[in-house]
């Protein structure tokens, strides 16, 4: 059997019960390690598993899926994703190939962002199409997410901005020299993404994320208890809020759409930077009829 | 602490570990049994979990939120959801209303239907807002999901269709002379939600859910490993099926957007009624390019 077992989002404990048999079940086990990250080190994930990780960063889930499903056919063997295996990044590909070759295949569950996201307070329901907004650099500034921020905005749909994660980087020279020496791993920040969505505003100047007039939540965390951060206010209170407010990576920021609800908003004033700018905003911007 | 515990999609064994620990810490635990169904009964989770359940209906969510509350700020309490804390429904309402008493809450996240519905081959990026399909009568069929269908095609995007669930549903009778005796749970089927798409869109008639030429994917039992069932046809092909083909409850249904990728088409072809009609109304209709 191939099992592909989402982690959840933040530590060990976050394996489901049936995941955590199905590891102990197999022979060998993969951590995919590029897509996202927990917040543990793997050395605490094998104490816990009782097992050895390897670790398959993309080249080799891209390149080497034959080994990782050897002998898949008559040993357990499973790919441990963080999240969900179908999640902001799917398995498919992988899982198509173990398919192709007759190999049993069972996908175990588990949070992902695409749905955690929900602890912001804003309906799942209404959420449009998912972006990504990658670091921006003095010559690549790729802008396509703004076509479907418009996109879900007009519909008064909330949009999930997943932030770019920089994993096995290598820097200018090294990739020219070909040395496999890579920079450290970088996540991008609230602010950087705030600051990011504001310049192509000014670029593309269609009025969807106006700096006083936009609504936004930031979440650092999501689903680590003690350590997950929401933060509420419009994106100009975002950008001038300090880093550290924000908490550890990773984080993620969610655009409010305007059909926000009431009680969303509500949900939310507790968290916002300031109450009286986040209620009036979505009275007078969003036409939200709030309580007094 | 107040903690809300997804338990994920099928039995007692997808709770997480962290879940799992918090419940046993728990001086009581209550069951939200509503919103959604696990495939397992009560007692099996109770045996699992070594703790009595009390079973939470949505009168005693809504109205009795201080007895679930009750000495949570001195003792550990759950209430456990199926699927994620917010997911379809959310239940920040509790929340709140814990946060006002300056009682803790931790959220314990787990998968639900608005994630693990990746497992259908299509991108969660690219779905649209999430519908509901309620269960039609002779004098009641509410069709606002339409317009919601309608926003999400014109983008091309996918959408989720969440099919009702009717638990402790009375009958006229039984309502009308007070009496709570309650029929036994509906889950609306597959060929039940087609045809009432099919119904809505010959009133409507805006060519968005066109019975040979849109696509859609049936699930059942999402992760619930051997009883999960992927079906991929049109919807004319999804309405001929025969019913068992579709497996237990609960279904969910998938319609494609016009944006699909020919990586979300092939991963479908295995489920398909039909492979050669599946790859030719891609192509044809949606302007997919497969090989050939």
């Amino acid at each position: 059997m191939f099992y592909v077992i989402g982690l959840g989002l933040c530590d060990e404990k976050d394996i489901t019960v049936r995941g955590l048999e199905a590891v102990k079940s197999c022979s060998r086990v993969y951590l995919e390690a590029y897509t996202s990250i927990l917040m543990v080190q793997k050395e605490r994930l094998e104490e816990f598993y009782g097992k050895e990780l390897i670790l398959a960063d993309r080249d080799m889930v891209e390149t080497e899926s034959d080994e990782i499903l050897r002998n898949a056919d008559t040993e357990n063997i499973a790919l441990l994703v963080v999240g969900d295996p179908f999640g902001a990044t799917t398995h498919s590909d992988i899982i198509l190939r173990a398919r192709s070759a007759k190999i049993p295949v069972r996908v175990i569950h588990n949070a992902s962002i695409m749905n955690a996201i929900g602890a912001c307070g804003l309906q799942l329901y209404n959420f449009g199409q998912t972006v990504s907004l990658v670091f921006f650099t003095e010559t690549w500034k790729p802008d396509s997410f703004y076509d479907r921020v418009k996109e879900n905005a007009d519909l008064g749909m909330h949009t999930l901005v997943l932030l770019d994660i920089k994993v096995k980087e290598q820097s200018e020279e090294n990739l020219a020299r070909g040395r496999k020496i890579y920079e450290p791993p970088r996540y991008m920040s609230i602010p950087t993404a705030v600051s990011q969505l504001i310049e192509i505003e000014e670029m593309r100047k269609q009025d969807i994320l106006i700096p006083e007039k936009t609504l936004a939540i930031a979440m650092s965390r999501v689903g680590g208890g003690d350590e997950e951060r929401i933060v509420c206010g419009t994106l100009a209170e975002l950008a001038a809020h300090p880093a550290e407010a924000f908490g550890e990576p990773l984080h993620s920021l969610v655009i409010v759409g305007r059909r926000v609800h009431h009680l969303e908003i509500e949900y939310g004033e507790s968290y916002a930077i300031n109450r009286e700018s986040w209620r009036n905003v979505a009275q007078s911007v969003y036409g939200c009829s709030l309580d007094s």
